[in-house]
């Protein structure tokens, strides 16, 4: 499983590093799966909605080559060879400068987010990062969470709210706010690896899960 | 309150991105406080143990001008104009090549930490940062605990280790592994600040503070 993380100007810290950690512990426990932290287009430096500044691992790489679900196809719920893409959140409801508001009127996220998940990758948020699942046309009609502050906002964009940590629906998974991404990637190791090698990494950070994972509309 | 988070090649991801965010999260809620990334002499970008490459806001500030208690003197247990210099772990169980073992055995690090312990700024450990602190000669004798995995050798090294989540000795707190930084940062606000600061940037983060504070030694 390759993880791609999603990283933009102004993206929540723990919304991505969170997730990037958990999945890396996965890797160094010997899971066959790698996580990298990436931009849309190139740049040398990030910076976080909170001052962080990350030289990211590079340009978000393709949709693997596996993921050849025909575009508007209903794509597998299993992740095989296929990429995780991973959007955190950031700056929608304080509308920073640089914020998951920015790359929605932006537009080339989205429509990124969209090709990949037309390729058959699953896709996953953290945070507000559910706004840029929507303006992908993701979210429409399905099951979703974000943030508490965006909850009326991704229901006006079409979502089906659910009141839960992280909601599972398959090729589309998404997490409440910022802290809510550790929960999203140990659900995710659970799903494709099993629960042994969730419960070590969860072990290894010492975190106990928290909040109710919800599969579909629950 | 001015917080200063030490960087080192091989620092935990969370160990140090957690707090910091916690902090930030205070500061845009308009609390008197600023936290920064350092590292202890100029260096341009820092890697973590997870491979994250962070460039530092600069290097590790001296302790404040008011921090004038005289070394070997009994310190404030209270942050005042003080400031807090907060410790990661990273790599001491896995023996990785760049990580808090290297940084003990170097020992400019365990240095400047003793420093600014003696000029009365609150010294504060994530996860295996209380092997530096150990190492510094902090927690000699006293409360504190650690990554599970570090818990024998820190009392190996002389600490009376309390079974805890975060141990707050006053002018020395510790915490246990990766996450428990979030309780560590969590519990300064509210000890600093009070507790609806602290129940504020829970909630934005969405953080349901996990396991227990203990005071000194229990």
């Amino acid at each position: 499983m390759d993880v791609a993380i999603v990283l933009f100007d102004g993206f929540d810290d723990l919304d991505a590093i969170g997730p990037f950690e958990v999945f890396d512990h996965a890797r160094a426990a010997g899971a066959d799966l790698s996580v990298g932290l990436y931009t849309l287009a190139p740049q040398a430096v990030v910076t976080s909605s909170h001052g962080l500044r990350i030289q990211p691992d590079g340009v978000l790489p393709p949709p693997s080559p596996e993921a050849d679900a025909t575009p508007g196809e209903e794509a597998s719920a299993v992740i095989d060879s296929q990429d995780l893409l991973l959007v955190p959140g950031g700056g929608w409801s304080s509308r920073a400068e640089a914020s998951v508001r920015t790359e929605v009127e932006r537009g080339d996220l989205p429509a990124a987010i969209a090709r990949f998940h037309d390729a058959g990758t699953t896709v996953a948020s953290v945070c507000t990062g559910a706004m840029l699942l929507a303006a992908a046309g993701l979210t429409d009609g399905r099951p979703a969470v974000t943030h508490h502050s965006a909850i009326e906002d991704l229901e006006a964009a079409g979502a089906e709210v659910v009141d839960a940590r992280v909601v599972d629906d398959g090729d589309l998974v998404t997490a409440g706010g910022i802290t809510a991404g550790l929960d999203l990637a140990l659900h995710l190791l659970d799903r494709e690896f099993g629960s042994e090698l969730a419960r070590q990494v969860a072990g290894e950070m010492e975190y106990d899960p928290q909040g109710e994972v919800v599969t579909g509309s629950g």
